[in-house]
């Protein structure tokens, strides 16, 4: 049973807490829920992670070596600062799905640029939390590709 | 039952024309019959196009309206450099999925940037004919969404 | 009796088809009688084209050269990347009036540039279908200058 | 009866004295009668004004409140550099109609950006002193579309 | 009675300890006397918090949700880098005042700009620790505006 | 008793003018009348100014040598685009804070930018009439400490 | 027998219709007669293609696969802005020399970049219609060099 | 006897008045008269202006129209903002030496660019108030090949 | 006995992890022992660090004050995007040699900017682990320089 | 009997010599000897110079006045860097034609630029040691067309 | 007797032979005649030197120390590319005029930039052949100052 | 017995003539010597260059080729804009220790780019002339590692 780390960067932890009637009542752990729910569905193991530091994530990507197939990760804002995300992926060496919830590419132009795309098999922008389900998706079915 | 309309741009009818060996063999004929299974398996009806001119895919968004619930759209080149079709999506108001089969931010630097991004709900680049298939889903699930 | 050709570039066709209840319901079709009846208002003779391809509009400025006095172009989205247009309207070396409904210059920066205005007369902006009206005043006012 | 203030920028009271046999032999009193010959025309009241000082300009414009329906203007230099003039035209909220004699974009390219633009309802460019006449009958068009 | 969370981000501890003869003896700890001090003047209760790591700040800031009423924050450096505290703090849409000892404008450039400044109601720069009191006065005036 | 000159630039006697109901009702008097009142409960004399003219500014800051222990100074749009302004504030060396109402930072970029900064001690922006109290009790804790 | 597709783009269809005494009466007929020429002395099959759409050039360089053993290509404005055609020329993988009549880097900045440059094998510019004569002598020596 | 107008712009009323001790105490007075000597050691009429003004020193170019027969000017901070004295000089078409008192390559980049360099025959730098007498030989030289 | 902090950034720890086959099989522990030795052979004391924190390399630069003589620091990806180890390095003050395994001129351009150059002494770049001995033999020349 | 000079800059003198079995055997020499063999057949005097010193290029360009007709030059890395060059081929006013061995636009961006081709009548780049025939070929066509 | 060593730079040894009727007789001959005639009437020993090479110029400017008391310098394309002979002339500390014959920023933009002007101490532009007397002059005033 | 070429650029040879007493008595001579000492005691052979001009680098770079191990340079101002060298050294192919005495990146911006970087194995910056004792430690580290 392949295994999959889910990792949502810093500020992902208050969903669903600014102005619920506005930008909707899910929270971390309904997306995290979400996501496990999936990973059941597709036969895949997945383990949930949130931190608000960058060293933190670092680590975790670290500690995937060995041990997760694959990476599904929405970085947050160090998508568009931390050099040392793309590095831990790059030394990782995991097929890895990026996310975003909303579309970057229609904020400001300072959330256009991703460092985590140049380490990334693939993204996914804009499709809210389904867009996690569809990179678990993509995760399996190239997990799926490899084992034939 | 919903229709989406999957729009291919220039030079992707030269899909596994090219050293097959290399570049792998699926042409674009499989794409299509990948897009058209995939929406028989969702409950879409699904019509793909493909044309190299960007007048003749201008025409062919506008002409979406009233007939599709939804567009897939690879514009290839034109992605990078048609307003045009940026202006031909914001008129027709369809929830969009842009895709890519190779991770555009891993190319040449005039790749990375989307005239298409800009008016889609979504995007999914970098995980081959099979981010198709998610977008299919993407959009299914949106339609989904909005009926309840 | 002077000849103007006015030409619309793409998405144009769709004027009043987008919730003409915010947008007006204005269309292409209302646009090119108003610029028929000036017109016949000034003594011109008015030929209204629109067309999607870039292409397609080079070769209609092209065939300009001998049958027409004077151009009025709205080149939409193509104002903004189409050096070929510019190059069409240089070689036929007509009196050439540039217009946009809407005013380029309080939208986004990439809507800022005009290849067109590099080889226009003059350039009406932001005055809407009536642009189009001060546009062929300004040719008439131009033929009568050049035959005194 | 409408009223309209047209501003003239610095450098524009030497029109007609620089070389006449190669510029024209045509003065600010030579346009400012052309203005307020079309106004009567159209039956509106035309107040002329040149000032050589961006204070002067800035004052002027705020002396409009309650004064006058609407703006032409043509801020020669300050043009590409006065945000005051913009902020000025911003706080009075009258319809503005941007002129310059010359086609300013095929000019030198600090030439090419106006801060009037930002405020301006519309621009017309390159058409000589015809085009303060066709800016005069843009605003009367306006206000006439406004009393319906 | 309203509380306030100054915070202070990396460095900003060093004060007082390099060089005292030219840089001045007062520490992080002497500042932080100086705004609970000032607070008790204001009526305000006033927490102070220092951390050099950039996801610590993050997570005190999303504390503050509930607690406290407003926000002074120096966040040093990360000022210049850090789009995960402009996100933080957009998330909890507290008042905020950015505070900055020296003028980061006669700095080096990239000192110039402030990811802090996008989400701040208000800044003060260049004031030295004064900067900090006057921080509190400007929120007590902006709770006194909206209790009336 | 120490003396302060309050300097007001271009648009900023328009302040209350525009549509009070949205933008409030505050005028340069009532702004100035406040400088004043907070002028005398800090023993401070004030002078209040505003012109329109980058010259008539430059001359009254030359006038304040001799006159003048400081300066607050809100530029309106010279602070972007005015070097004379700053040469005349380095030439006469008052201490000088630059006040802006609105956050500047969060308008369009061309208002980021402050030439005014490069000569200020400091800087107070985004926190409206209040600003210039602060600004004022910034420079009077300036003459406290000198005068230690 | 080799065989070489001699492309031209928009805009070339015009030669020498403007101003013949100025810039020559040689016209697309004659410059593509001049080629065919070239061919037969070289003993090299070539035809000769112009059109203005993007599209259609796309299409023909498709179809040169298989049929023909070089492109010899002069994108006219396209040359500057398409990625189509760069990405076309790479799919079918034939040995190309770019030309222009005229020196691009002699003229206005935005012709000095060429997409085409980076697909093609050789570059060819400012040798008039004597250049298309050099570019099929160099794909004929080529052809030999390979065929050894 | 040939007439030339000597301008100063903002700030230049202020030499000597800045710490004199460190600055050096020669005034715009001394610079004016040390100007009207070397005139008239050259046998020629000058004519000294200063003024803080844009506007102002706009309108004095004009004025130099047919009394004097060239200009020395050195607009201050003006030189680097002001596209309005650029076309007042452009205007009056009168040899134009533009001088600097410091070599304003030396101080910050926003200093480096020069407006009045597009219309000045020539440029004195860095050479203090000997630069303005270097200006009037400059003139002297020129009027006399002029004439001969 | 002078004593040298040898710190490591984020991605550091695992050399030596990632295809060992390729990259070599160098661990951290096997730098670390090579520093700890060649501090040895100079008389050095060596203390290595390693964190993938930012903050947490912050606060073990201040905590080298009054411990350590000199710093050896490799900062990972930190080096390109991190003003606050910059700062505290300014901070603390120490003699301090940059060192990168790779030529980092030699990779993307966003790895060509380096913050930690401003406060450094020196950089050695490109030579390996061998780089890390070169930098303590730099800062055992330069103690046995001041000590002189 | 026409003569051109062939000049070939700096590195030039070592084809061939790095790696034969990768790059060819192909030295200077046989490049030299290629071009006069080539002028022999076409009629041509053909002197070729190689230098890597800047000025010796400039010298020999200058002494090309009089004694030949045109020029081919290869200027290696100074056709990126030499503004000397440029004016030395201005100054002459001798047909050029600029040759590169290699396709210089599919190298690093800082060798797509070209002072030489701002001189050149023409430009060949990519095809090799063919290219340098090529351009005698251009330039005898040229010969022959002036003598007509 | 103070001494002058004038330096002319790359292709001003081509002064008067390309096109006298247009460009004018002067040769370098003449120009270094005029400038020893000038230092003769000064009192000032002048010794000319001319070359091509940027190393020949930077082991000129070294000679000087010790053997001149200041630099006349038009180095010519070099002005704009070469560092190397900025560092020289900041190595030998002479006051140094830079001269330029034409103005410059009237000319390419790539010729508006000069590394001679960081180390110059004034600059001289765009008045001909006489800019190098009164370059001669502004030295001996200097010589002159410093003697008293 | 290995043998280095030690190679220094342009103004290096002024070193210890500039002010002794502020930037050292050490010359080029004591620079070699340094270096000529150290390759002793390294078992190398060191041979030492300087030259100012790029050409002369160039021929001395070549002259390398099979007579050298290995090169250390440090080529002044030319590092920043000398194409020419990069080149050279990319021909020879040798090992490559670039020098610089002063940390460059905390000097003017045009001094932290550095062409032969893109050579060099590796760089060593800042150190002095203990840096190029560093270099050749480095070479002869990697002639070792090589001939195991």
């Amino acid at each position: 049973m392949a295994s999959v780390l889910v990792i949502n960067g810093p500020n992902l932890n208050q969903l669903g807490l600014r102005e619920p009637g506005i930008y909707g009542r899910e929270t971390l752990a309904d997306l995290e829920a979400l996501c496990i729910g999936a990973g059941e569905s597709l036969g895949l193991s997945v383990e949930c992670f949130q931190a608000s530091g960058e060293g933190e994530i670092v680590d975790k990507i670290h500690a995937a070596r060995g041990v997760h197939d694959g990476i599904v990760i929405n970085a947050g804002a160090y998508t568009h600062t931390s050099i040392a995300l793309l590095d831990a992926l790059l030394s990782v060496e995991l097929p890895t799905v990026e996310v975003h919830l909303s579309n970057i590419h229609q904020r400001e132009s300072f959330r256009h640029q991703s460092y985590i795309s140049k380490a990334a098999t693939g993204v996914i922008i804009g499709l809210g939390s389904h867009g996690y389900v569809l990179a678990l998706q993509a995760l399996n079915y190239q997990f799926a590709q490899k084992s034939n």
